[in-house]
């Protein structure tokens, strides 16, 4: 048996790439490093990899992760800048008894060392939607964000004419709530069986939109947003780091599966619990998408929003779009997406932007 | 009820001023950051705060944590420099929803924006360990090494007559196992409970003596090095953070302890099982040490190596020093530490060092 799990539709295209490589026989780390690679590539995603969304300072900052679920290793990069690929990255790291977690200057030392490609990930287009965010709160650009490739945006900016949209500002500071948002600034996170039983996890984003600088979500966090273990299953996140890294959820779900619980019933415990717990504490819980896959193949996925879209290929069942549904009493439902939601998903991404 | 435990005999001084404010009625938030800042000032102590050791590119890296269990709100530092209390910017770190782990030129950024207090936190002595360990492995040092303190260091090393020490050298690429070792590269680790029920952690440490330059180990990670919920208590490592971080075994401790195991038992099963996987999957297993305390102020401290010192002072309890055994079943005995053992282990702390 053999299967890959991925949050958001943007995963499609890399699920397929991945599920090809599984049914002739790949294994699944380098499955699931081209599937993830996939998304980082693609330049109008704006929450992973090229084109992904600037810090406050409008440096892209990628957070990214990598692992092994029959030896435990894993790799991950955290605050890296201008590196292509830096799942690619993780996955280098996962060797080694030490230092398999390198944030910042050093992960790029690292990446420079291992002859890893180094690229500018702040696109055109990203810098537009900084400039809006900036615009909207009132703030002076960077002289970087005043020669965008569009014109007219450089025009509208120049004179300071947008108006702040406030219906449209998050709750919290730093909180980019857009899991409900067809815009969704959202971590892709993947598991991945291969007919040998292997289960791998991997991560890559961009993280919060508007971060402080430095900031390291769950994606760089094992037990956090991935974990990976081939006697039970693995998981990966979508959602806001801060809250999944309050409860170690990614770990919570494999400890749930390796306890018999099914992919589906241990992310939907898992979620439900501690979306109560953030509740009862702290009077409110960020979001929190998973999904994870077990050493038999079966699957899950559950939120707690509603509008979390996911992606699944296994040996039984071709790739398919999902969106999850969110039950009062903490279960999850899925619906196969539409043509026309499917449609209306990438022409959104595609669609010009301008200030 | 109060208490606070440490690990490490490098925390009793810390642990006895936080006692004080304890026993005065203070808030376990105040306490454990007095008792970690203690420690990060004492520059004798070679892998906490001033006088930490330095990476591979001979720069001190630092990483902090700070964790409330009421309400499980979390800050945390990775690889950041120059520093003078990195405890207490992540306290400062773990107000709001987001950005609470900074790492490298962020987090120093949050502490300039913060105004926290900046400090060259490489000493002569570290640049000698450092330079010591560069003339063992045959390499030429930094410029900056050539300049020590002391003249004969300087000669020594200009002359490249250091003989290699091959038995001191770690097993493993850039793991120091000196946890054994009375000069050891460790991490202080505290857990916390006040008379008003809230359970605390924090965490500081230099990482990993000769690390690769933005390495964050499980000091910096909630759940891996400390985790903290005031509903069923608290924990905190020293060891190998890659490995601890492979178990979430932080997280596991408190969970354990949720479920009605003493934190002892807890403290004892989490780090045997562990350790045990990670025997079966990997071939060896990284020293792994914790101290913990749950609600009640009852607490309890494992490892899986011999020479683990912990500070204990409780309500009903004097601060004393205890040294760990670990026993052939996973079970773990506790010593208090002879008069002797106390003296030998300052003397070899203010020890002069050469080359």
């Amino acid at each position: 048996m053999w299967g890959i799990i991925a949050t958001w539709r943007m995963a499609l295209e890399g699920v397929e790439k991945a599920g090809a490589q599984l049914a002739a026989g790949g294994n699944a780390g380098d499955a699931i490093e081209c599937a993830v690679r996939e998304v980082e590539d693609f330049p109008y995603y704006k929450s992973v990899g090229f084109g992904g969304l600037p810090n406050e300072d409008m440096q892209v900052e990628l957070d990214a992760s990598f692992m092994n679920g029959d030896t435990l290793e894993f790799g991950a990069v955290g605050a890296a800048k201008n590196i292509a690929n830096p799942v690619s990255v993780a996955r280098a790291l996962a060797h080694g008894d030490a230092n398999n977690l390198l944030v910042g200057a050093g992960a790029e030392k690292f990446a420079d060392e291992q002859g890893f490609e180094r690229k500018n990930m702040l696109t055109d287009r990203a810098k537009i939607f900084y400039a809006k965010r900036v615009a909207e709160e009132g703030g002076r650009l960077p002289n970087a964000a005043r020669e965008l490739g569009e014109p007219e945006a450089e025009q509208e900016t120049a004179r300071g004419a947008m108006p702040a949209k406030e219906a449209e500002k998050p709750a919290r500071a730093g909180i980019d709530q857009e899991g409900t948002n067809p815009c969704g600034h959202d971590t892709v996170g993947m598991v991945c069986l291969d007919a040998s039983g292997t289960i791998t996890a991997a991560t890559s984003t961009s993280g919060l939109f508007m971060k402080h600088a430095g900031r390291v979500g769950d994606s760089s966090i094992p037990g956090a947003g991935f974990y990976a273990d081939s006697e039970a299953g693995g998981s990966a996140s979508t959602g806001l780091g801060e809250d999944v890294m309050k409860g170690c959820v990614g770990y919570e779900i494999v400890r749930l599966m390796g306890e018999g619980l099914s992919p589906q019933q241990a992310c939907e415990k898992a979620i439900a619990h501690f979306t109560e717990v953030l509740k009862r504490r702290r009077g409110h819980a960020g979001d929190i998408s998973f999904v994870a896959m077990d050493s038999q193949g079966r699957w899950g996925a559950a939120s707690n929003i509603e509008g979390f879209s996911f992606v699944v290929m296994t040996e039984n069942e071709p790739a398919c779009v999902y969106l999850a549904h969110p039950q009062p009493d903490g279960t999850c439902t899925h619906e196969v997406a539409s043509p026309e939601w499917l449609e209306e998903y990438m022409a959104s991404r595609l669609a010009p932007v301008t200030l």
